[in-house]
């Protein structure tokens, strides 16, 4: 679910897995309907992230893609699209339309093709970027996933970003794996109005003990309902119950690379084979491992079934 | 120099330096005049490359900055740009570009934003990419440089890429640090007729020795007479004495980040503080380290004075 409480974005949001169709285009018929599912499942719809292979995609594709949802009637407060690229052009192009298309934010990797980078140099990728677009309405959230990225955000950074653009700087999403940098980080900015969204449902819990926001996780594509019932409920005494489960259906995943996991997940809960197509140099489970994934998924409860 | 023997490039290229106007825009005029200097040196033209900032650009600027060399009569059989990119239709639309083009060739980095990806998906990339062209001109050189891309060419895909695609994988550019992998390299492929560039003069001499095709380096922005001399003169008893000359030249950019300080070189040579700029997340060296560059050129002799 993703609620304007005082305009901030909150709760549970899918990275979109992005369909393509047997040329590898984007297929914005399916993608249509899986932000429908979503949205109807009250996920909010983080388009264009890790997991949507948005860096996959052409500036063109994934403007065409935001206008497909948008002209379907998709409300784009509901839409957290990833917007960043390792071109400043690109990363400024992609959130103006954003904003002006009245998308709740956008989610930021910091440009990932050099590496070593200082904070100063990420500073002014971040300043240009928010003073090109020049719009109040911008909401940026950081997107920190060191792992893939290589490059990540610093407390250092994070301070001297909110301190010059209070308004603009709204929150991060936390891929880091690291418990103990997103404790702190919820507890140094929270008061500056910095949300932070966990990178996987199985810290939700935990996350919103502390003080976060929500989760933006891959899983939300193919479990959203009980993901937003534990947001819905966390304070329950039967909240870490329901975190359980989430963990279980998520360890079902565990041994498959997570993108073509989602999407076998999706083919097999739609009958739509053409949902395993993933986009060079990702590549769709082998038929195996297919079978094997099926399998694995009959034994849990989740909620693609309805899609 | 590049020549064409046989339809290939040899020699010596420069990763040409992508000027900025004051807005952080490509400026045109002044990157025409920086080819038009490098190819009266007899030095090719890698543009778009890892120290052209090529990633910091986006498909547009990377297609003007091409078409206004190409405007300027710069001869297209100079050129080897980088037309690499995450996204399999960029890559595409920048490969067909420079093939119809007639540029000598492309410079195609592995799609870098996922990591531990495959050397399945790896082929899938370039065997669409290749395919999707299908041009009997294209000319790839395959771009490994794994200390930034973090995606890297094993032998085991060169070999299946080179079965598949004789004609069009062409060589690459390594960039790995690694003489063995290089030595490695050239052994084992060079009667496939894939030829090794070095990513640095430094092992110019050696890379000539083994069988390699030549160097695409940095320094070659602002030294390229001299390792172009070495280029056509390795044989001779002076080519070790040459080889320690360029590499007294290199040393003194060793403390610097390397493209900030062929800029500032490029400024100083020029009068030209323009020169200067850089596209975050990459940041020109500050006033007091451009004095201390600046000291540290003046005791070498090297090229950079007829730009």
């Amino acid at each position: 679910m993703t609620r304007q409480e005082h305009h901030r974005l909150r709760g549970v949001l899918a990275p979109v897995l992005t369909p393509f169709d047997a040329d590898l285009k984007p297929d914005p018929a399916r993608f249509v309907r899986l932000c429908q599912w979503l949205t109807r499942q009250e996920c909010g719809l983080a388009m264009f992230g890790t997991n949507s292979e948005g860096n996959s995609l052409s500036v063109d594709e994934r403007i065409a893609l935001l206008e497909a949802a948008a002209g379907a009637g998709i409300p784009a407060e509901h839409m957290l699209p990833g917007t960043g690229s390792c071109s400043l052009a690109d990363a400024v192009t992609l959130t103006r339309l954003a904003v002006r298309a009245g998308c709740a934010g956008v989610l930021l990797l910091p440009p990932f093709y050099y590496k070593e980078i200082t904070d100063d140099g990420l500073f002014a990728f971040f300043s240009e970027l928010i003073e090109r677009v020049g719009d109040s309405r911008l909401r940026v959230y950081l997107y920190h996933i060191p792992a893939v990225s290589k490059v990540g955000f610093s407390h250092a950074l994070i301070e001297r970003l909110l301190r010059r653009y209070p308004g603009a700087v709204a929150g991060m999403k936390d891929t880091g794996g690291d418990w103990d940098y997103t404790a702190r980080t919820i507890e140094r900015f929270r008061d500056s109005g910095f949300d932070v969204f966990a990178g996987t449902e199985t810290i939700l819990l935990d996350t919103l003990r502390a003080g976060g926001a929500g989760c933006i996780s891959a899983t939300a594509n193919v479990n959203p309902r009980a993901i937003v019932h534990l947001y819905e409920t966390w304070r329950d005494p039967e909240a870490q119950a329901r975190q359980e489960a989430l963990n279980a259906v998520r360890a079902r995943f565990a041994s498959y690379p997570l993108i073509a996991a989602m999407k076998c997940a999706v083919a097999a809960a739609t009958g739509d084979a053409g949902w395993n197509r993933l986009r060079p140099p990702l590549m769709p489970l082998d038929a195996t491992r297919q079978v094997a994934l099926h399998r694995a998924l009959a034994e849990v409860a989740f909620s693609i079934e309805a899609l």
